[in-house]
């Protein structure tokens, strides 16, 4: 266990806060709720942004960017997403600050009021749908295909670091298209992307679904998202993708001319993000008492060489041969840290890059050295041994190919473990108390069933699977018909 | 000449603003003052930005996020700081809006103000020295080098897209030091980093040089500035390094134990930062009456290809040409946009790619299928030549460079003709009035007689040059003696 670090099966909440802090991910700001994102968990965030930009480009996505503020005239013009928003957002009032003549040093100058007050954007729906009605005349302006990478505000009262502060980074993908079925195309296309990031890359393992109505974006039509499981048996959000119709483009107006004769209609629409949210998931989803345990591709540090030496001479025998095998892993694309500090012991160092979930660690020691040995240690399963630095490249490749293999197998089998099918209200009430994870149960369909179910008991709809079969049954609070089931689950 | 474009000689104001929109880089939004950045244009400051966050890199920056808000007790603690900044800032006052009960709509909720009022960040020394303090403790948590890609709220009342806007996105380093000599050494080194990415990527030849007193940046001891001269005559800041002294230091307490015994010693620091407006010092250098003209390095679109067919067979035969053509340049690292639309003529495509500044275009027709060759065409010089397609793909890469460089000497060799020693006030007003360009001269060191000069001829100092000799003179405007020539201009 890592000194002072709590451990999970005793505080995991208290857990998360410290390993967050003490692992350099994050640490709380002066100003309520904002977070500052320390160069340690940026890095991981930018690994996570290049791939995911990557990933959009590929399918023909084009990055912009949009103004930090919203008129406040602009937000209120869906009524649905102002009603979603207005609760909690920050609001620009004055555009200047001034010496007090009263000798109160400096304040607000109240000759610098603005006309209309401006929003800092929670999202960029309104003021992005207000540019495309001069981008889109015609369908051969469509399909518009641009996301934005930007932060946003809300203005939120309990804050968690990465999961839920009042200023976020996050990407936002806004889309406009000719039909209803391309909007639909695009925003299943967004969900599969996601779900393949979060598999492939953050090895976290989610199910794919559609959202109830009550937990909809303000001003969709449908939302789509990911859900993953965390280690204390709670779900986390990981992605949404939205339908929005034609809401947007009739709240500000957007039509083009279509290709048959060129009627006027209105543009339909999507947007997607994905947030700083993330980073708040990789962690719960695989890190242990010890610290972060990162999957190898999102790892700003994939290897770590420590030299274990008495005399300078070892150290500097050592540290020749660690230079050279830094440069060939190298060549290979494989990150490498060859911490040569004087300053600090081996074991010191291994504690460090353990709390820093550095996925494989070499050690190399005067007798290592003799018999052209290192000492490998795999971070996620603590196994260690001895290997031939002669060829040892492609053992690493393999061996960061297996970690990231089995974080997701552990991530996957921990989840089936965890999702439970349950057929009456009782079993799903002492499921939900007393071991929580997902449960799949037949729900009548209606928001207040889904309103009663969580005032009693906490959990909330995650979502209705896409892969959920029809099935009769009956729902577990009011015993009324359904099709199919949802998935329950308390929820970060 | 593009359709509808200005021509410099006659309005380069209004050539600049129609060449911005008209190209697709930027556009004004809803909101004062701030612009929209067009997928294009945004497709070059990313380019911009990985090319620059490399350079960071290797010398050792790690990136990192610090919030948007900054308490206005904050701002206020560096008494410079504040003076220069106060006067234009965005300042939230209220975390939530609510529906009216006298049906004005949605109004900002008065129950919900502010304890303390947050100011946008136009600049982050503050919020950041303020995280130091904790994040420093001994000699050897120094030097700490980081670096924020954020965007930044700074309310002028005059705005221009790029050159000068109330929202605009930048990076700025804030680095902390055990010595002065440390912080002054990486002042330099980051101004020195700055001309090199102007010179060698946006092919800008600059002016390193020192800002006189009234120039600097609010809070510091030192500012060093990167000047580029566009093609009317006015100079251009293009980036900046200052360096803080212990001002930020002292202002938020940021101390550290030395290696020799641990006293407690103020930390010296530095910052530098260069924006979007880079962006329109890439526009007015280059450009045209045709429109833009872009350095390969930074195009998003190196090469484009467009063919020249009448039948539907011979578009298919070119088409096949055009993608292995497109294929093999692309294994170069090319960027290639092979334009096969049927919709517009040969004619359109060339005046719209000429427009977007790609520096090569390839026409390929029937005649050349047979021939096996194409029609290669220079965006900055205009010449077409007819070469063969077998081995063009090293041909192309020879040109796009000798493209680099024929940009950068011609801006040079303008700078060269419009940069002229003068020792007469006469000569001065003169210059300044009816050429522009930058104007070497004696100056008494006095902000007085700077001020004055501004008064009566709107030039300005850009810099102290670096490189500039010692040389007894007087000052031009006082006749008293002076030691060396400072750079005027009328600037942006």
């Amino acid at each position: 266990m890592a000194k002072g670090l709590p451990k999970r099966s005793e505080d995991y909440s208290l857990w998360y806060n410290e390993l967050v802090k003490r692992a350099d991910l994050a640490e709380n700001s002066a100003v309520r709720g904002s977070m500052i994102i320390k160069p340690y968990g940026f890095s991981i965030w930018e690994k996570m942004q290049r791939q995911l930009d990557d990933m959009f480009k590929e399918t023909g996505h084009q990055n912009a960017y949009f103004p930090l503020f919203i008129p406040k005239s602009y937000l209120s013009k869906e009524a649905a997403h102002v009603e979603g928003f207005a609760k909690e957002c920050a609001v620009v009032t004055h555009y200047r600050l001034k010496n007090d003549e009263n000798g109160k040093g400096i304040i607000v100058d109240p000759d610098a009021k603005l006309e209309e007050e401006l929003i800092v954007r929670p999202t960029s729906e309104t003021i992005i749908w207000n540019t495309y009605r001069n981008w889109i005349q015609s369908y051969r302006d469509l399909p518009l295909l641009i996301n934005q990478w930007a932060n946003v505000v809300r203005w939120e009262m309990r804050t968690r670091l990465f999961l839920r502060t009042a200023e976020f980074l996050w990407q936002e993908g806004h889309t406009a298209h000719a039909t209803k079925h391309e909007a639909i195309e695009e925003t299943e296309r967004m969900i599969n992307i996601y779900a393949e990031f979060a598999e492939e890359f953050m090895a976290l393992p989610v199910i794919k679904g559609l959202k109830s109505e009550s937990e909809r974006f303000a001003g969709a039509l449908e939302t789509y998202c990911i859900e993953g499981l965390m280690q204390d048996g709670k779900a986390l959000q990981a992605g949404t993708s939205h339908f929005l119709g034609q809401n947007f483009a009739k709240a500000f107006d957007v039509k083009f001319a279509t290709k048959d004769g060129g009627k006027q209609e209105y543009v339909w629409g999507t947007s997607w993000g994905v947030s700083t949210r993330l980073m708040g998931a990789l962690v719960m989803a695989h890190s242990d008492d010890d610290g972060l345990v990162l999957p190898p591709r999102l790892a700003p540090i994939q290897v770590v060489i420590v030299p274990i030496f008495k005399s300078e001479e070892d150290q500097n025998r050592i540290a020749e041969v660690a230079e050279k095998l830094r440069k060939s892993l190298k060549k290979k694309r494989i990150t490498v840290k060859f911490d040569n500090r004087d300053t600090h012991k081996p074991g010191f160092k291994f504690a460090e890059w353990e709390l820093k979930g550095v996925p494989l660690r070499i050690a190399i020691g005067p007798r290592d050295l003799e018999n052209g040995t290192v000492e490998l240690a795999r971070r996620d399963t603590k196994e260690k041994n001895t290997v031939n630095i002669e060829g040892i490249e492609s053992i690493i490749e393999d061996t960061l190919e297996a970690i990231q293999n089995n974080i997701y197998k552990k991530a996957k089998d921990f989840r089936t473990e965890n999702t439970v099918k349950v057929d009456t209200y009782e079993e799903f009430k002492n499921i939900i108390e007393n071991k929580g994870g997902f449960v799949s149960a037949h729900w009548d369909g209606t928001a207040e069933t889904e309103e009663k179910i969580k005032e009693e008991t906490k959990a909330t709809i995650r979502c209705i699977p896409l892969d959920a079969e029809e099935e009769a049954g009956t729902c577990i609070y009011t015993g009324k018909p359904s099709n199919k089931r949802v998935l329950f689950a308390k929820a970060y």
